[in-house]
């Protein structure tokens, strides 16, 4: 809980409580690093819209994304890990060795900063949408795929994210739909090609999607065309949309090295480009955002902070 | 089961049936690629060894390494993963895209290749060492600390590592002894002068340990003064060996890039300097060999496998 108007001294700060923020802090704080998590909303992040993760290793039944972030968020304060809900506004270096780290409702210090606040994907953003996420609705299909065999879904997105998806889809699914606004696909040639040569994959193209609908779960989407404004309905069992990230580093675009995609830059051992600040998880460059990943990084992260703390 | 004389095809080969090479198999085997885990021994690799992981993210009450390297074995069978038990000799190109795995029984044939070998760490090689590893002798504080509150217990070694190793069990342990066998230790200045300020550590050097006794678990290790000759007895609760790490790559030496360590050199995605070629886990160059981070790259080396094959 936060208190206000106090300046509490930790070694470490960990911004974000999903995985790689949670595996981060059991590193941490078994390792006796006095340390604060701050999540600006529930702990476990994104992965608790999962409903079934099949590829943690370990979990050969599979476990909700919940129960999984549970587990691990039981497992670090079983390490005495402090928490603080509240949004982290800006970090700023205090010299020689050192952070200020100052939220919507407190201040703090930290010997070092591990930034794993995630990224979220761009939402479509029509009706039905958040309703239907995770009963129909998703937005990764290396996660999902398997849950829709001879199934009909669709990709909506033109850049080669979505068309991997599409692919991916097309191992599992029956009929798998590639929507895009644009009559022109911003993916490569090569996989263009080969997305074509997929006779499962059917495009759709100068079009946006306007509202997912169904019952219990997603039945159709409403669909216009931006040529002709005309409107039509698909019939299907899951939407994947793969229209971009958004990782959460606004407050840190004048502070350390992003790049164009906004992500944060590290090196093999998680290491910014302010030493004493390490990224983890789907927040960084290059980040294949999957849950054992990111909480791989975690523990990266953690035993290079630990290092740089122990040689200061 | 290896079978004689066939020249079998796959998709994906993986070398190592430990967290690396098992979490590699779930992607792979669940993203419907063709996958081949060829493991010397048992399944699981060291971690086998561990009575208790404490810091895998998941497992808040702790797990065995053998009861979590079965339920990961588990999971990549469910999604159709083949397997061979033998040593792999050596690995060939075979152009235009491709490579030949030959083992000491088969040969087989692969799209990519993903060496998760892992690696030993250098054993003492005295009396009692193998008898009371997972009693009393371990080869990883990071790992096994915790379980040393206010015990006794000695680091041998003289480098960084085993300095780290001291400062981490000092947290816990009441009493820390380094021996080293020469009058000189190999760690930096920092390190050494971080180490000596740190009043629970004592050092005994130019001293080698020749043998570990106990009954149920370890109670005394044998020392020999090298300048004296002298032996002695020194009673304590547990032995960290650190005198070095050995990867299993002697096989790999005509074909990839290895570090001077002979890890084998990989990049952010897990690719080695050979195209095609990836490698996760303790074998790989900047490895923390901890379970979570082996994991997370064998999942980043089986989507960048993935990416691989789709795209040729």
């Amino acid at each position: 809980m936060s208190q206000e108007n106090t300046n509490q001294k930790f070694d470490v700060v960990i911004i974000g409580g999903g995985p790689a923020g949670l595996s981060a802090a059991i590193y941490t704080a078994r390792d006796r690093l006095n340390t604060l998590l701050i999540e600006k909303s529930l702990i476990g992040g994104m992965i608790n819209e999962a409903d079934k993760v099949d590829n943690y290793p370990g979990f050969p039944e599979g476990v909700s994304g919940m129960h999984l972030t549970q587990k691990m968020h039981e497992q670090a304060q079983k390490y005495g890990l402090q928490e603080a809900t509240s949004e982290v506004l800006c970090i700023s270096a205090l010299p020689p060795h050192g952070f200020g780290v100052k939220t919507a409702d407190d201040e703090y210090t930290a010997k070092v900063v591990i930034i794993a606040g995630g990224s979220d994907k761009q939402r479509l953003n029509i009706p039905g949408e958040k309703e239907f996420t995770g009963r129909g609705v998703s937005y990764c299909a290396t996660c999902d795929a398997p849950f829709y065999r001879e199934k009909t879904v669709a990709v909506i997105g033109g850049g080669n994210s979505a068309l991997y998806e599409a692919l991916h889809l097309s191992k599992f699914a029956s009929k798998v739909y590639i929507i895009h606004r644009r009559e022109q696909l911003r993916a490569t040639t090569v996989m263009q090609e080969r997305t074509r040569a997929e006779t499962k994959i059917e495009f759709i193209l100068s079009t946006v999607a306007e509202a997912v609908q169904g019952e219990h779960f997603v039945e159709k989407l409403l669909l216009k065309n931006v040529s002709s404004q005309q409107t039509s309905e698909l019939m299907l069992d899951g939407i994947f949309a793969s229209i971009g990230i958004i990782p959460n580093t606004a407050y840190l675009k004048n502070l350390l090295a992003l790049d164009e995609s906004g992500m944060i830059v590290v090196d093999g051992h998680m290491q910014s480009s302010i030493p004493g600040i390490f990224a983890a998880g789907d927040i960084r460059h290059n980040s294949i955002r999957q849950v054992i990943a990111a909480s791989g990084d975690g523990a990266v992260a953690a035993l290079s902070a630990k290092r740089w703390v122990e040689e200061r």
